[in-house]
């Protein structure tokens, strides 16, 4: 594909027009054909790919926003095409981990044609006889936030009680997944009937609810765990983390993965519970899933069979083109979407 | 003192009248005298005790509400008298860890005797070259909160930034010491001119300011911590809690010792800030002294030395009387307080 001069190919992007304050929608982003050579620049030590599956997160609503802080991704810059988590093969490479003809998973661009700069933060994909754009969630960002939250953050052991909330999301049902092979109690919370089956009958969770259909999530959470809840895969925040800390057991942990319900807030929420961190010892720590990549060749060892054997199952929402990843990006904060939201570039 | 058949004594009591919602007033306590007949019942093997010094302390005031959490100290007791720390001479022992003349600090009655029926859940105090009441405070249950709670909770790293909120009082000044001693730079904030002072002159923070001054809570602390802070020793909660949010730097640690601006509020503020828990990765834990007091000798060790050699050093607000006491406890809720807040009840 990539010649000696570079062939020009039209390459459609998906820009990110400015920051957004408030819900996010379709048009803060604009799909848009350019053109790319399909040739690395002169020295470059990175890679050319072509995109094949992206990978839609709630993360990336707070990169939308005009943020800096140190050790956290940076924003999306006005003008140029979103960034995130994608599949990609490797056209053209600069960069000894990679040759020509690789599949990778890492941060790209939501384009066709994607000039990555930083190949040494990709993750070269070995295992292909699963299908690749598990690489977009369970056997990528959103499986390695799921087993380090789980795992490190939490602390699990056996027997003990565990809450997840937005359970059936990209993190949700792994968490979920393993705390049950671990050996917990695990409920879940969605927003449909439809993600509440799923948590019951697919995933195994032993009890879910949908909190939109819980007058007082207190009580939910109480009809759910009358002996309370030792671990909290937080997931959402606002008045449901607020009703579990009035739930959690002595000693409890809570894992802060997102906050999906405050993103798009003006102004967020308020805890008005933090008094029970005090008088049962609970421990809440946020996480960013960067820290724990180092465990990737762990979490695979560990993961891998248990797909093989169909252990740990795995639900997308599969979107077709380019041109429909903006509606795909803003329907995850609606909860249009039911399992793990992936934006298909090109079955190649 | 206790006579073969039991001398029968007045006994001043301060009764708790009955569950508290709001400020605490004066006369949500009652003192009154009784009589008591100075004589351990058959077979008990708890002591009969004069007490010296009580403690005021703000977690006292939970228990000024109907509560029921497994791990939790109970709530006082309708027409009982209040219980709580202190200092206190054994006049009769039923159990072997004990005996006659002893001195011990741990859970004693707001009363001129009493009956300790946990024995076991005392200390002995065995170094009486310093002075008795700060084992009401530096030498018992605040100092342990300010060790365990900075060393344990807080795993702190030479040349991290430490802020510590209600800072000149009985946990406080400790934490503040302790962390200039290990070699962290620590600030303070505090209520009055007077108490600032204290942290600045007699403590050896590297800075301190008055909350009660500073209209912009998250600049102030952006003055003193242009880095932003590692570690947020937090006393108070609400309003400050929020602000330090805005102002930890990554892997901060959060260590929740009390709330006490939220105690008497009948709904509590909110904290809005819990993201930056996620964005930068911040542990946020909440912790009881009780499951610390395995590390006392350890402590003592550590803190005695430093106590003669005059490295550490206490402030006490000392108010003789237990007709004094119910203000003495009301007035930590509005900061009246300088220091550690004790109430003499005998000299002895």
């Amino acid at each position: 594909m990539a010649s000696e001069d570079g062939e020009v190919v039209k390459n459609v992007q998906v820009i990110f027009r400015d920051y957004v304050s408030g819900f996010p929608k379709e048009t803060d982003m604009e799909v848009r054909e350019s053109t790319m050579k399909l040739r690395l620049p002169e020295g470059s030590n990175g890679l050319l790919v072509k995109n094949l599956y992206l990978s839609c997160d709630p993360y990336m609503r707070t990169r939308m926003a005009k943020l800096d802080i140190p050790g956290y991704v940076d924003s999306f810059k006005p003008g140029s095409p979103i960034t995130g988590y994608g599949v990609a093969r490797v056209l053209e490479s600069g960069h000894p981990n990679f040759k020509k003809g690789d599949l990778l998973w890492g941060f790209t661009g939501w384009e066709e044609y994607s000039l990555i700069t930083a190949p040494e933060a990709c993750f070269k994909i070995e295992h292909t006889d699963v299908p690749l754009s598990y690489y977009t969630g369970l056997l990528g960002m959103a499986g390695m936030a799921a087993y380090a939250g789980f795992f490190k953050v939490c602390s699990p052991k056996k027997g003990e009680t565990v809450f997840i909330s937005a359970a059936s999301g990209a993190v949700g049902q792994l968490v979920g997944q393993f705390a049950k092979l671990f050996g917990c109690y695990v409920v879940g919370s969605a927003g449909s009937k439809e993600k509440v089956d799923l948590l019951k009958n697919k995933f195994g969770f032993d009890d879910a609810f949908n909190y939109k259909e819980e007058p007082d999530l207190d009580a939910a959470l109480k009809r759910c765990f009358p002996e309370g809840i030792d671990i909290y895969f937080e997931n959402v925040g606002g008045k449901m983390l607020d009703a579990v800390l009035l739930n959690m057991k002595l000693r409890g942990r809570i894992a802060l993965c997102g906050l999906i319900s405050q993103y798009n807030l003006e102004q967020p929420e308020g805890a008005y519970n933090l008094m029970n961190l005090i008088l049962k010892q609970v421990r809440m720590e946020g996480f960013l899933v960067f820290d724990y990549y180092h465990l990737y060749p762990k979490f695979l060892e560990m993961v891998l069979p248990q797909i093989k054997e169909g252990k740990i199952v795995y639900v997308e929402d599969t979107t077709e083109g380019l041109e429909n990843a903006p509606a795909a990006l803003i329907g995850l904060f609606s909860g249009r979407n039911v399992g793990k939201q992936v934006v298909v570039v090109s079955h190649e």
